[in-house]
Parts: structure tokens; sequence; C-alpha cells
């Protein structure tokens, strides 16, 4: 794959990176035919004019996110980018004058500039606080002084050459080689940022190292960033934009850090490919490793709820969705450039604008023609790991008689590097509204300087990270893999089958063998959809096998307020306390205890809908469990030891039992809804008995499920063999049960 | 007032109640030209065609509310009712012989019935647990009756008249007279009820009855009803319809009990005043006092938020509003009979359904006719009392830039009965979304079976209706008249000035002097729209006169998460206790607390959107308050000694102070806003510098309001002269200020 000197040498004709001189003819040719486009190019415009109005503000950088010089110098870049767009596309030369004289104070002060004062990162940059916004920063000037290129004279551009674009990608590429020589999201921007300017100035040098990184890095596997994640892999020697492409995703397309973070990077990915597309056609950048990119971005379309937010595994903060200009720019992208998929036209929709760009005219061009098509929201398992070995994430859809999608996400993938969180086995339930069961998400707030101006909080390590966040076991009170990153990273759990054959009847099943010494670790999804119920059913059973008596907690985090329970507990009346010390229990208070009746456990919850504004339209829900002889129901809530307000007050169940070999089986149901108006609840009770673990072995485990009338499920699983040809046989008390493969439900 | 018994003997026709002949021929003849009731027809249609589906249910009444048989009983009435608007509007058979059936049905049961087995209401009823639902049943089957007259034979009618209709009418009425001869809610179902069957059946002593009550009840004055409401009120001596219609309203239209329960009490209010309009049009009920029922209908409209949700003041669930079907019909009513007012058109467009009757035909044609104008939700004064002499309810609106409402809700009414709450001087907060400070309602899940049988929790009493559960002061840890109904309802607040003469400087006064023995209390609230700030800022100057000291708590139920402060504060990091041991502080855990600081506090909290769902997109708010040397400033939630999990864990800031005479001043601003898909903050941080009491004494309060520009507001407050046309002079240390009128902001 290495590039010869000769092929970086043709002549250069400007714009060329994402805009082409093509290009724009062919939209200046079209303006005024394409609503969508023509009201993209107007918001814009008066965005840009506005700011132009505003005048030239380059100030010294010294702020963290959130302030002044900050988010200056970051809507500068958003705004550069625009007006570049502005003046290839209607020639009007003051979106050119902009760019330039910004251009040229850059260049001016650039020089002046130390090592930006807060000095906090672990890359601290020049005009920013960190190297990756000056990243961001040079993503989008190149574009933007790609389409003045022409437009400035050759004294200008040797000096803003000079001054400004060559010092700054030293700094970000030589001058920070953990930065820049890593496979990361951070390092995607360093890369793409070096080889889009090396593409503007048609800089060999720079192109090459920004395609396969330093050489001689100096990097040493200890090295760790702010997020507690190593510098280097172990092993893992490549680097640049050809080894993020090998090694950040699985061979289907999804990234180790989970989608919130992929939505992140899709930016320098999709921007730098476009560039190398539009100017080194030869190197077939899209066709690398069998069309990873294209797949990249289904994965990040696939990885969402139903309202298109992004299951938030992993450090994610909730809400942000495939409207994200990052997502906007990637469904384009790849509606022109990956075989025009009338699907990708539907979410172009929903998002409601495109880019200012060929990929975003193509994209709305087609709308107004009428080729959209509903994209679909298929369950869909997907690897992890860049040779797919590494576990993945299993995603289970199916909707009720409305129309309304159920999801599933059950999470057995890699740990993510340092934005991983310590919850193997762990899932997430959504309906089509939103949460059902919640994944925590990260202990941050984005760029809300009043929270840790806006970066990770402590609470992120402490809590967020921690095992008992999450919705899978914990054993003893200590998190998977002790919480530490280095062993969870040469770990991974395995998918143990997944199987979408039967649409009514879908499951995921995985198992972790090394988050514990001594626990070994399955569970089992399956999705249901049986008219015996207004909904589809959640069937969990998660079974753990250990030598020893531990103590198992299984926390279920709700989202709602509790309604009833059929079991007994005491409330802790005039004093909380914590449920542990260490491993995030100590940010749980301990609201109240119960002890497991014979028939199994029942809690009902009410889920608000939209309680922001006063509403409380709302949904019940029941959780119906299996239960041993002593299991300890606790009622608990996240918060405490948070002296600054930082966590959300979240509720949680926990199921805790001391055993050895055990099963946890548990059914949700989505049986109720409340119409506040009317004041009228809509089948308010469960429509199950009991949920029972009726057979237990090494081999194979049985729960039965028993509806009001006494309708009957039997879910048997085998354990040790998942082979969709092998025969399985267990004698239960009344009948045996014979089947083929790894699990029936019947 | 007294009817002739002569006047009550004409000839009847059927129906006369609510539809007429002649209603119904026009409806008829234009049956497929207004689309809306069109549809409403259909809907209308499905639903009872399903019903009918199903067969006739009267099961033996055994069940609270929530269970079969209340649920069954319930749903017959409305389908009942339906269904007898079918059968005159469409002519189809199958509707009267529904009825019919049913009627027939009841009337076999009803003489075997003994009191309602629950026997748990003061009132217990025989088809309902109380006497109330008895009374909901007939004032909707007496519609359906009346519907069906025709078609039923004379035998059959006798049959159902003797054994079901006057007999039920017996019970509601004479055999319940503490039920029957009241003022509140439920004796104007009651009245209504009676009165209905009684013009259908033509039965004069029934309503005679309805109008004007019982003549000797033999009730006294101590009896109290579920809710602890007195059933008599000293000095009140009438009831029956006619005094429901005296007593419930002030001269204005505001119901004591507040929104919520107008909502609930409009509809006998509306359906017996519609039928004695219809059959009695000498009566003219609709002139009565004025126009009472008009004006009550528009103080439902008025007594909400930008979304049309009810003020939750004293009992009240929130959510409820003026998409009701009560207020549907009350909207439909009051455009065909008040006037024909278009801005009611435009509630019904957003309520998107009409009545099936001639008030919900003209609605429907008259909004097909293009006639709509939008419903201009002004600020607005209501008295309180049957004389308005009760204090009363101050609402300001004003809008920012995008037309966006923001509405601050005053309360300084009477106590409103059994329903009631200890919050004098209280107030709310709205933005065109919903709530920002927050009235907690009431601690009620209501028809939700779970939670109490749906009915009124015991934290509803202890947390709910406490001072500290609401925005008010609580002097010693005490509620307002030691939170006894009895002194609560012997006194009231007053009104002291309300002034929305200059839109843009809108205020409104009230003075509390009998809540504590020792202690006046006297607030002023300024709503603000001025061009330095986004949103309008909200007011606040407590001040409270005492001759002893005192332990003052300010609570501020703010909806949201805590962002930020500009004092230090230490937090409950592994445990929690009760801020306190009665009044309601059982309820509330302390979380942290903090010790003012010279200039002033600041809390920032991040408010979100429709959190229900998982979306983050938010608003910011900042509160800054004055404070004086050892203010304690504590950060609280509800949720303490609430073994059942019936409270909402609310957070509260609760600014205490001892003092004798002091002032508490604040500034509500909603500055900022948070895009979650863009991560992008917009002006998070507050534009106040600080709020100060500069002057207080006897006769005056100033406060200064400085903004970080080092521009200044001042709000002066002639503390005992609220006369439009005094003059006042207070000297303070850089100026003297002049000014005339109760109060000034310059």
């Amino acid at each position: 794959m290495f590039l010869g000197a000769t092929q970086l040498v043709f002549a250069q004709s400007h714009p060329n990176l994402i805009l082409t001189k093509k290009g724009v003819e062919e939209i200046r040719k079209n303006l005024g035919t394409v609503p969508m486009f023509d009201v993209a190019l107007a918001k814009v415009k008066a965005e840009v004019d506005a700011e132009i109005e505003i005048g030239i503000q380059v100030p010294i950088p010294k702020d963290m996110s959130g302030g002044y010089t900050h988010e200056r110098h970051k809507l500068n870049f958003f705004i550069l980018q625009k007006a570049g767009n502005l003046y290839q596309i209607t020639g009007e030369e003051k979106y050119a004058e902009y760019i330039r004289q910004h251009l040229l104070a850059y260049a001016k002060m650039f020089p002046t500039l130390p090592k930006h004062p807060t000095d906090r990162s672990y890359a601290t940059g020049k005009i920013f606080w960190q190297c990756l916004n000056d990243a961001n920063w040079l993503v989008y000037v190149s574009q933007a002084y790609d389409c003045v290129y022409d437009f400035m004279s050759k004294k200008e551009r040797d000096f803003v050459e000079k001054d400004l674009f060559r010092p700054l990608a030293e700094w970000v590429s030589t001058e920070n080689p953990k930065f820049f020589n890593r496979v990361h999201n951070h390092s995607t921007w360093a890369n793409a940022a070096v080889g889009m300017i090396g593409l503007v100035m048609n800089d060999k040098e720079l192109i090459q190292r920004a395609l396969y990184g330093l050489e001689n890095d100096g990097l040493d596997n200890s090295m760790v960033d702010n997020d507690g994640g190593f510098i280097k892999v172990e092993g893992q020697n490549k680097a640049g934009f050809f080894a993020q492409l090998d090694f950040s995703f699985s061979p289907d397309g999804h990234f180790t850090e989970g989608p919130y973070y992929l939505r992140y990077a899709m930016t320098p990915f999709l921007l730098f490919a476009k560039s190398l597309s539009n100017t080194r056609p030869e190197l077939k950048i899209y066709d690398y490793r069998n069309g990873i990119l294209e797949k990249s971005i289904y994965s990040l379309l696939y990885e969402t709820d139903a309202q298109g937010r992004f299951f938030p595994i992993n450090d994610s903060q909730k809400g942000m969705s495939w409207n994200s200009r990052e997502v906007v720019a990637a469904v384009d992208i790849a509606y022109l450039d990956f075989g025009n998929d009338p699907m990708l036209l539907s979410i172009a929709q929903k998002q409601g604008k495109v880019t200012l760009d060929v990929a975003g005219f193509k994209t709305a061009a087609d709308i107004e023609k009428g080729l959209t098509i509903p994209f679909e929201h298929k369950s869909i398992s997907y690897t992890d790991g860049a040779e797919g070995k590494h576990g993945g994430l299993g995603i289970l859809r199916t909707d009720n008689a409305d129309g309304e999608e159920t999801c599933v996400v059950a999470k057995y993938a890699a740990h993510g590097m340092g934005h991983g969180h310590f919850d193997k086995l762990s899932y997430s339930l959504y309906d089509e509204d939103g949460e059902v069961i919640q994944d925590y998400g990260a202990a941050r707030w984005v760029n809300i300087d009043q929270k840790g101006g806006g970066r990770y909080l402590k609470e992120n390590q402490t809590f967020a990270k921690q095992t008992v966040g999450h919705n899978t076991l914990v054993v003893n009170e200590i998190s998977h893999y002790e919480g530490k990153v280095k062993a969870a990273e040469a770990s991974h759990p395995d998918q143990y089958f997944f199987d979408i054959k039967n649409p009514n009847v879908q499951a995921v099943s995985a198992k972790e063998l090394h988050a514990y010494p001594d626990a070994m670790m399955h569970r089992t999804l399956v999705l249901l959809k049986d008219k015996n119920f207004r909904n589809p059913l959640l069937i969990d059973v998660f079974r753990v096998e250990s030598k020893n008596e531990n103590q198992y907690d299984l926390p279920t985090w709700f989202h709602g307020h509790l309604l009833a329970t059929n079991f007994d507990y005491a409330t802790q009346m005039n004093s909380l306390t914590t449920l542990g010390k260490d491993h995030g229990y100590q940010h749980i208070w301990k609201e109240a205890s119960g002890q497991s009746s014979d028939k199994g456990n029942q809690i009902t919850w009410f889920a608000h809908q939209g309680d922001g504004g006063g509403e409380v339209n709302g949904k019940i829900f029941t959780m119906t469990t299996s239960s041993e002889n002593n299991d300890e129901l606790i009622f608990a809530r996240a918060g405490a030891n948070d002296p600054n307000f930082n966590l959300r007050n979240d509720p949680v169940f926990i199921q805790r039992r001391k055993a050895g070999n055990s099963v946890f089986a548990s059914v949700i149901e989505s049986h109720g809804t409340y119409d506040a108006v009317s004041e009228t609840p809509s089948t308010p009770f469960s429509e199950l008995k009991s949920v029972e673990v009726i057979h237990d072995s090494k081999d194979y485990t049985v729960i039965q499920i028993t509806h009001q009338t006494d309708k009957v499920w039997l879910l048997a699983i085998a354990n040790t063999d998942a082979s969709e040809k092998k025969s399985h046989q267990v004698k239960l008390k009344s009948k045996t049960l014979i089947w083929q493969g790894p699990f029936i439900l019947k």
C-alpha cells in the first residue's frame, strides 16, 4: 500500500477535497429546483451572514471548553467551512474574503502561541486546550482553504501555509506522537487533519504521514490518556489512517467504543476518505477492507433506538442521535457514494437537512423525486474486535400490533478502550418512545461548563463505568475484571448463539468466562412476540457457575416509579445509608429491602412519558423474576457520595442471592398504559403468574413462564453446545423435552 | 325563585334534556358536511358498536375503583349516554335496544342491592363504592333514558322508574343527606343526578329537591368527609343546585377547590344547567348570578399553563388539561350558548373533538367555516369566596421574543375545603413547555389500583398538603394554620395589589396575617420583560414581620437537576437523614447544606425536556437570591418516610434564616438552552451579578438587581398603602427614590 512519491505529484485544481469543480457546477446549475437543498443553502447563508456581520474574532486562546475563546474558535471553524461552500456555490466573494481574513489573522497569531495555558490534557493543543480540538479545527479549515485556494494570492498562501497550516500539522503529529500515532478516535481526527491539509497543499510528506503514521513515535505501552485508556495496545504497531481503518472496526463495521464515539469519529473518517476518493481515486479508499466505511455508517444507523438515538453503551451522553450533523453528512455521503440506498433517504428526511455539497444535493434531489423508502430497523448481530473475534453486540427488534418497536441490546463486546464500561453481558431495553431498562451512559455533561468544564466527571470512573451501574451480574460486590482496564482489554465475552430465524422468537446468548476468576457467566435474552400479550416480552436467563458460594447481585435499572410488588419489603424511613463501600456501591442509597416470595417476585412500575413538561401519560411495566429461598430484593437509588450532584437519582431493583451455581430468570412485560386526561389505566396488571427455573444442570437450563390463565411457556437452553444440528433431551417432572439446536421456546 | 307547581306541569317531548327534537333534526340534516363532527360520530359509533358486540354486562357491585365491577359500571354509563345520542342522530334501533336492555337489567338488580359492601366512604353508594359514582351514573344514564323514552313501552318505563331511577335518586339524596345537602363538587353531582332524572320523568318533587336541597338534613357542623373537609360550613344553610351556584364560585367564576376539581364539577353544573335551559327556560339559569356558569368556564381555561394543563393547586393530579372530556363539553356548550366566542374554537381545535349534540355540531361547523381566532392566554386576577372577599389567585403572563409564554401563578386563595393545601402566598412558575418551579400537586395516583386503590394516599395529608411541600414560607417548621383545616377555612390571605397595566412590568402582591399567630407575611411577585434578558424574569420579594426571632424556611421546588452554585456547600456523603420530624419535614431528605455568600446566592439548574423518552434537550435556569449573614442554604429531596414509594423524589432548595423581621428577595432567570444533538449550550450562565435588599422598613422595601454589566434595576414596594394615587419617597444611600402607587420598578 505504500504510495510512490511520483503518484503524489500531479496537477491540483481547487476545490478538490470535498467539493469539486464538477460538483459545484452541477449544484449551481440546479439551484432553485430542489427545495430541501435550497432551504439548507438559505439557512447556512443566514447563519454565515450573521457571523460576517459580527466580524472577525480570533482571540488569544486561554479557556477550557465552554469558555469564550474555546467556543469562539470552535464556531470559527464551523463557519469557515460553511463560508467556503457558500463561496463556491454562490460565487459571492464576501465569503472568500471572510475566510481569507481569518486565515491571515490565525497565521499572524499562531507563531506567537505557546502550548495552551490550561495544560490539562494528555495532549495539550495550541488553539484549544487539547490537540483533539486543534485537529477538529484543521479538518474544517482545510476545506475552507481548499475553497478559497485560488482566491488567495500565492504570497498569502505561502504565508498561511508556512506560519499556520504546516506548524499546526506538525503540532498535532510529530510534536504530539501519543495523540497522532494511536488507534483511537482522537488519532483519526489527527490523521484526517494532517492528511486533508496535506492534500490541499499537495504535501506528499504530510499525506504519507496521515495515511501510515509516524515511523518512530517513542511511545511505550504504559502511557494512558485522560480517560484512562492505553495509548498503545500490545502487539499493535501500526498507525495512521489505514491503521484506523484496520483496527477501529470489526469486519462488519462495529466501532469498539460504541456508536456515540463512532458518530464523533465518523467525520474525520468520511471527510478524509471522501477527500482521498476525490484526489487519490487510485487508492480505492471506499473499497478498503471490503467497504468498511460503508459498513460503519450502517452500524451507526442500526445501533439506535426507534427514535434514532444511539444506544448509550460505554461512555455516551444520552440524546445523541442520527440527527447529529456528523450523521447527516454520513448519510448524504453514503447515499451518493455507496449505491444510492433509498432507505437512507428516509433518514435524511427525518434529519430534515442535507450537506451543502454534491452528496447533500443528490440526497435532496432524490427525495424530491420521491425515491424514499422506509429505513428497516432490523435485528442484527455485530462482532467486535478488528478480526471480529472479541464478542460483539446483539440487537433484537420486533414490534407490537400498532407497529411500535421493542428492542433489546445485548452487550458482550470487547472493553471499548478508555471509554469502556465494566458491564459484560449487560443489556438495555427500549420501546418505541425510548428507555425501559436503561443503560446509565456516562457521568458527564458534555460542554456544560458548570459540571467539571463539560469533561468526564470523577463519578464516571467511580460509578458509571462500574458493573453495579449496569444491568448485569456483580459477584461479591466487585466489578468485572476488578474494574481494571488492562485486564478487561485483554479479554472479552463470546457470543454463544444469535438466532433471528423466527421473527416471533428471537434470541441472543453470550458467555463471559474471565470477568471473575471463579465465576462463569452465561446470559440468554429472548424477545417473544405472542398474541397473549399486548407487547413483546423480554425473557432473561442469567446463569452463573462457581465452585464457591458467592453473593450475586443482579441490578435492573428500571426507568420509572415503583407502583407495587408482590412481596413485602421494609423501607428505610428516617435514614439512608449506602449499599456498599466501593466498585460503585458507594454511590447507591439503599432504600428498601424485602424477601423473595415463594411464587417468585413481581415489581410493577410506572414510566412517565415526557415528564419534563408535566405530562404524566404513561406506561405500566412488570418484571416477574424467579426466586430462591432467601433472595434479598433491594430497591436502591443512585446519588450517594456525590458531592456536586453529578449523578442522576435513578432507581434500581437488585436481586441478591448467596449461591454457587445459580440461575436468575425473569420476564419484562409492557402491559399497561395510563391516560392522564381521562385518568384511565388500561390493563394495569401483569398477565403473568410466575417465572420459575424448573431445571438447571451443567448442560441444560429450563424455565417455565405461567400466564394468569395457567397457559405455560417453556424455554430450554442447551448450555454447552450451541450447534444448530445437535439434538437435546431434558427429563422434566411432567414430561421429557426434546429439541434440536441451542434453545427452544414452546 | 320558588317554582310554582303549575309551572312544572306541561307536556313533555323527548329528547329534551341535552338533545332536543329540533337539535337532532338540524344535526341529521347536515350530516356529512362538517368533517370534525362526522369524525366524532364515526369514532363514537365504533366505540359503542364494539361494546354492543361484547354484550350487556351488569355485574353485582363489589369492587373499589380500579376493580372490575367498578370499571364496568363506569364504562356502562358512558357508553349508554353515547348510545342514546347515536340512536337519536342515526335512528338505528340497535342503540335504543342496547339501552333498553341495560335499563331493564339494572332495574331488575337494583332492588336486591344492599349498601355497597366496601363501606369505605363517608357516603357509600349502591352501584359503586361511593354515592358520588352513583350520581355520576345517574347524570349520564338520565340522558340515555331521555333518548329512548319514547322507544320504551309505558310498562317498561314504569318498571325502570319505580325500581331503578326513583330509589337511586332517593339513595343519593334523602338517604345520604350529608352527600346531597352540601356545597361541594360531590353534591353538585348529586343535585344534577336527581334533577336530571327528575326532568326526564317530569317529577316535580325531585326537581324541587335538586334545585333547593333537602329542607331538614339533620347534619351538624362537625361532620367531615373522606378528605377531611367539613360537610357543613358555618353560617351556610342553603343547599341544592342554586346554592352550589351561589357558593361554589367567586363572583368572577373561580372555584375554590381549584381548576382540577372545577373540571370535574363542570359536568354536572353544565349538563343540569343545559337541561334546565332546554326544559325550564323561564329559570334563565344561564343568567343566574350575572352569568356565573359562563365565567366559570373561562376560569377553567385561564387557570392553565401554555399547554392547557391546569395549575395543580390544592389536591390535583398533574397532566389534567383542557383536553379532558369535561372541558370539551364545556367549550362546546359555551360556544353555542354564550355568544359564539371565536377564541373558543381554537381550543376546540386543540381538543380535536366535539360532543355529539347541537353544541358540538355548531362548534365543528363554525371551525369548518374558518371562524377560529387564537385563544388569548391573558394575565388575570381571580377573587375567591362566594362574595369574592377571600383572597384569590393572581396569574401573570408574558412572552419572549419567540412568543413563548412565561406564567407565574400567585396563590392567596381561601383554603379550598377538604382538598385545600396549607400554602398561603405560594407560587408556581411555568414556561411554554411546562413547570419551572413546581407545585407538587396531590400525593395520589388517580385510578391506579396499585397505589392505595387510586385514592388519596396517606402522604397527601402528611406531605403534599403541608407548607414545606410548597413554594412559600414556613415559620419554625410548622405548617400554616398548624395544618388544621378548620382554622385555615376560617381565614384567608388578601390581595394587596394586582397591576398589569404595563405589560412589561406586571405585579401581584398579597398578605397573609393569620397563618401564624406571630408572623405577618407579605409577598410580591413581578414578571419583568426586559431586552437585557432572553426570557422574562420572575422577581420575588417575600417580607415577613415578627416580634420574635423565628426560623424561616423558604423552599423553592425547582424542576430539574442542580448544575452549580456560587456558594460552598457540604453534601451528605454516606448517610441521609430527614430534614425534620413533622409538618412534612419528615418526608424530606436533607442532602446538602451551605452558607450564604456575601454577594448573595445563585443556584443554576438544568431542566430536561421530555426525559421520559431519553431526550436531554434542556434549559438552564438560575435563581439569584439576596442573603443575610448565616443564612443556611439547603438542598433536599422528597421521599423520606415513604414506605410504599408513593412520593416523587423531587429536589428542593431551601433558604433558612433565623430572624424577626426579614425580607427574602430573589430572581429566577431562564437564560440558557442545551441541544443534545449538537451538544451545545447557549448562554449557560446567569446574566445577573446579585439581588440585594437595600432598604427595608415597616413602610418600604427596596431591592436592587444588578446585571453582569453593572446595569441596575430597583424595585420598591410600599408595604402599607397600595392605593394608586399615593406618593412615596424612600431615601437610599445614593439617592432618594420617589414614586406613586404601590410599587415601582426602574
